[in-house]
């Protein structure tokens, strides 16, 4: 009986996220994600998807492309993983420091030399921009394009991705200028006070919850750099979607922020379930909190 | 070499994360959990810790330690997890319905009947408000009392506990006085959307990691309850500290929030590393976002 279902149990859930409930936007509001922006991770816990933004960070993207293409990541590790911030992949750290190894630094340094910021970008006149329409804490305005997230500052004319749970960006030295083959991936609470510090260039659009499950490291400890290194967790493969035969490649879809369906499902989110919500909504989204739907199409 | 430290990456995380390295705060700056309030959940990928917070919500952390003396949860499951959203315990939702085993639920709420709901409370004179210092998107002001992150109403003279990752509260029915037994913890970014509509009192303390673990349902299919019972991941037992022997309890620390210590970490927080962050800092901070020390004291 535990497990079944139960009078008192059975609603304790039943309007919490209504949205599921919502009629589906119809199909002229999804757009294709293009496979040469599809990134296919493998963990041994599942494959993590990550649409990248090639028009905020040509570069980092392209960087991203030739890594992937040279194998780079493949069986190395996320050997920084802090609990509610990011998970940080790449070469890492290990027991042996730089001095141990000084040819090996120098052969990487000549192959993947260090790439130039690009925190942020002039605002794009072809772009659509969707402000989301209300206050936010960081930005001077925020929005969506394409349907990343996004900052905005029109007195400067800049804007950027900001950092939300699921942002995809490359890790730095000390220098702006110093990012190379090391990446991050927010798993936590949005952490905006990186936005426009690092070069943020993809989110995760699949497989949120197998980053979840990767080992953790302590931020006390090492800043989070998991120590033993048998205990990292391995990234098994990264694949570009258009690097697979068209037969094999999954197709993603992501809704226009432009549309009037993601409209409606701003609304929606700002006017919840009125039988559930008694206390009158406060009408502010959260850039951050406000889902913007994926749909797997194919494969 | 792949994995051991090499000239470029070595550095790539440097100071991301800078508080690590801050001076620890003193020992008059820590209060101890009263194992009253400390629960322990254990799942297959370890032991999560909740405090609780009494002040707030006494009827519903009266029903939870009822509940737990009880052995109530030991056994049930996480049977209503969407990644990025909430992990929901509790009897749960299985395929046969309330019609099937009238006679049990009538027993059940007979047992634990609905709670009056107690989804914010009077400004109270007795506890410490320590204001965050900043604008919040939700709330008129937003703070912390007793290490919990909490929205005030100077106006309505009421506050309240807001949800954040690893806030703890109970579920309910569509009517505000119908929570019973189901409880649920925010796993993803701040719902605040659920601020005052749902009685939130407590917060994870530790083992944040184990609930990311937990199998997910998929929130477009039945609102994320995974029906395949097999699946769901157990609450193998839920035990209050003070219920354990004295030397087998854990003992945990939380930073008083009030304290000198606690305001430096958030001014440092404010001001992060300037060898890393160049772009002036907001010196904005989000409550969700701010965390609030915990250290195991002993066991």
């Amino acid at each position: 009986m535990k497990r079944t279902c139960v009078n008192i149990a059975a609603l304790c859930l039943a309007a919490m996220a209504r949205a599921a409930d919502s009629p589906q936007p119809p199909p002229n509001a999804w757009r294709d994600v293009d496979p040469n922006n599809l990134v296919l991770m493998d963990t041994k816990y599942g494959e993590t998807v990550v649409e990248l933004a090639p028009e905020f960070a040509p570069d980092h993207v392209e960087r991203l492309r030739a890594l992937i293409r040279a194998h780079f990541y493949d069986g190395l590790s996320f050997y920084r993983v802090i609990d509610g911030f990011v998970a940080q992949g790449g070469i890492g750290e290990g027991t042996a420091s730089t001095r141990d190894h000084p040819k090996e630094a120098a052969d990487l340094a000549k192959k993947w030399p260090p790439l130039k910021a690009e925190f942020d970008r002039p605002i794009a006149k072809d772009l659509t921009f969707t402000p989301l329409g209300n206050a936010d804490l960081f930005a001077p305005e925020v929005g969506h394009v394409n349907g990343f997230p996004v900052g905005r500052d029109a007195k400067e004319g800049r804007e950027w991705l900001v950092h939300c749970p699921g942002t995809f960006a490359f890790a730095r030295d000390n220098g702006d200028n110093t990012a190379t083959t090391e990446f991050y991936i927010v798993i936590g609470e949005a952490p905006r006070r990186l936005d426009r510090q690092l070069t943020a260039f993809g989110r995760v659009i699949d497989g949120m919850q197998y980053l979840q499950k990767l080992e953790r490291g302590d931020q006390k400890v090492d800043n989070g750099v998991i120590r033993d290194v048998s205990k990292r967790d391995a990234i098994i493969r990264m694949r570009l979607a258009s690097d697979l035969p068209e037969k094999e490649r999954p197709g993603y879809q992501v809704i226009r922020t432009e549309s009037e369906a993601f409209a409606e499902e701003k609304t929606n989110r700002r006017n919840p379930a009125p039988e559930f919500y008694h206390r009158k909504p406060s009408g502010i989204l959260d850039i951050c909190a406000t889902p913007v739907p994926v749909r797997r199409a194919s494969q």
